[in-house]
């Protein structure tokens, strides 16, 4: 993702002035704002309850949607956590990148966040260093699902973006960071594997660079968490591997969380 | 796509009558606002201009997004043609699933149509009766790149939905109709060829079951207009043959289009 200071370094020379000064009014001004947005209710839950979020009664979302938004206020931050909810017919989360980007904007739209964050369960690959239980801080998103062989139309469709720049995070959490990449099916073909490694990622997920490319519409600044639940390069079957370890890893992405709003609290968006 | 009468047969007994009433009073109302959702300029400027449309100045759409709206009265109809514009990032048309269902929703929000149409150029399967140039109105929609091996989030995954019934629109006009199977790849790996055919579709397009998901979210009715460009099974690479026909194959479709607009002037939806 394009952050607003890189923005400012391509824009033309007369706008930039007053632009600048525009940008670093936004850096300095206190993060006061979070959008949260997790797919999956076993995700979601315990991050309420940690936040004491309350469900919203009178929906921001339009009627009929099922989406979910939990809210409250935590060490000074609102905080809001957007949960897509079941599907109306077949009652599962609604996981994917059509329901991610369709809460992100929606979300965005009604709350005008300062901050989004993506946090979720994720595939991990071993040879790239990632183990089951690590949580990553993702540098950059991509697609690895969307294959078009016409010129440039082949690089919209990996759509790779660089995620909002959080040295300081980064460093005092000590967390580790890794390209991800994105794709509406659990499973990986063949297909999926060469873009997968193309991208150059660490881990894949099937959310990140939907909301990344919702939250690059407004220009809202956007970081991605996400915990390894199974190793696509490990030697268990996925759906397996993903169901023995989500209560598991959920909790280590739900303390990862909580650290970073927690570092959050009290900063501006140039401090993280 | 569940219709609004499908949907009031399945609900509980106390709702049902005042619901009835309240359907039959939309199935008689006489549609006048139609959002038509195109996500190439190439397919979407022949209509612009053979409907007089001009191009909103102040858009209905959050500012920075580079969705366009172009509106006007045709034959006592409100029309709304929403192309998503080119990327932002690469400047090719914003095609795929995550934007169609964006602006289908944001469209829907806005404008509060009576009637989704979305219109594009496909991908036809010879084998199932399919040939470069005809135009498929769409009976079903489902994604073939949503594989999720668990139970239940395996049909959500594919998300089969009945498009809005239109048998007097189809009798009328003659057309062609046949399942739509949706994904953002423009080629076809053997892991969607599998799935395609699991769907029993005869056209793969790239936004039809995205733009169904969001139009149900608001339970307004959707119909799928497809121009064949290119054959999956014929002879020549995707890519070739599909630049080398989408000039010819856009005015046959714009053709379809307009008459659909056409017939459905004067109607209401129980009538189509």
């Amino acid at each position: 993702m394009q952050s607003l200071r890189e923005r400012a370094s391509v824009m033309a020379p007369e706008d930039g002035v007053a632009e600048e000064a525009e940008i670093a009014e936004v850096d300095k001004k206190l993060i006061s704002n979070i959008v949260i947005v997790i797919a999956m209710q076993t995700e979601a839950l315990p991050l309420v309850h940690r936040f004491q979020l309350t469900e919203d009664p009178d929906s921001v979302f339009p009627k009929g949607v099922p989406w979910v938004r939990y809210h409250g206020i935590y060490k000074d931050l609102h905080i809001n956590l957007i949960w897509p909810g079941k599907d109306p017919v077949w009652g599962v989360d609604s996981v994917g990148t059509v329901t991610a980007s369709l809460v992100t904007f929606a979300a965005i739209q009604a709350l005008k966040p300062d901050l989004v964050i993506n946090a979720g369960t994720s595939r991990g690959f071993q040879a790239k260093g990632a183990c089951i239980g690590d949580v990553f801080l993702a540098s950059d998103v991509a697609f690895h699902e969307r294959r078009i062989p016409v010129p440039v139309f082949d690089e919209y469709g990996i759509g790779a973006r660089q995620t909002f720049s959080t040295p300081n995070l980064l460093q005092k959490l000590n967390m580790k960071t890794g390209k991800l990449s994105t794709g509406d099916s659990l499973d990986m073909s063949p297909q999926d594997e060469a873009l997968i490694i193309a991208n150059d990622a660490t881990v894949k997920d099937m959310e990140a660079a939907a909301v990344a490319y919702a939250a690059d519409l407004f220009s809202v600044p956007a970081i991605f968490v996400k915990a390894v639940t199974d190793l696509v390069d490990g030697d268990k079957p996925t759906a397996e591997e993903f169901l023995q370890n989500l209560v598991a890893v959920t909790a280590t992405l739900d303390q990862a969380v909580t650290n970073i709003v927690d570092f959050i609290s009290g900063k501006c968006l140039s401090e993280l």
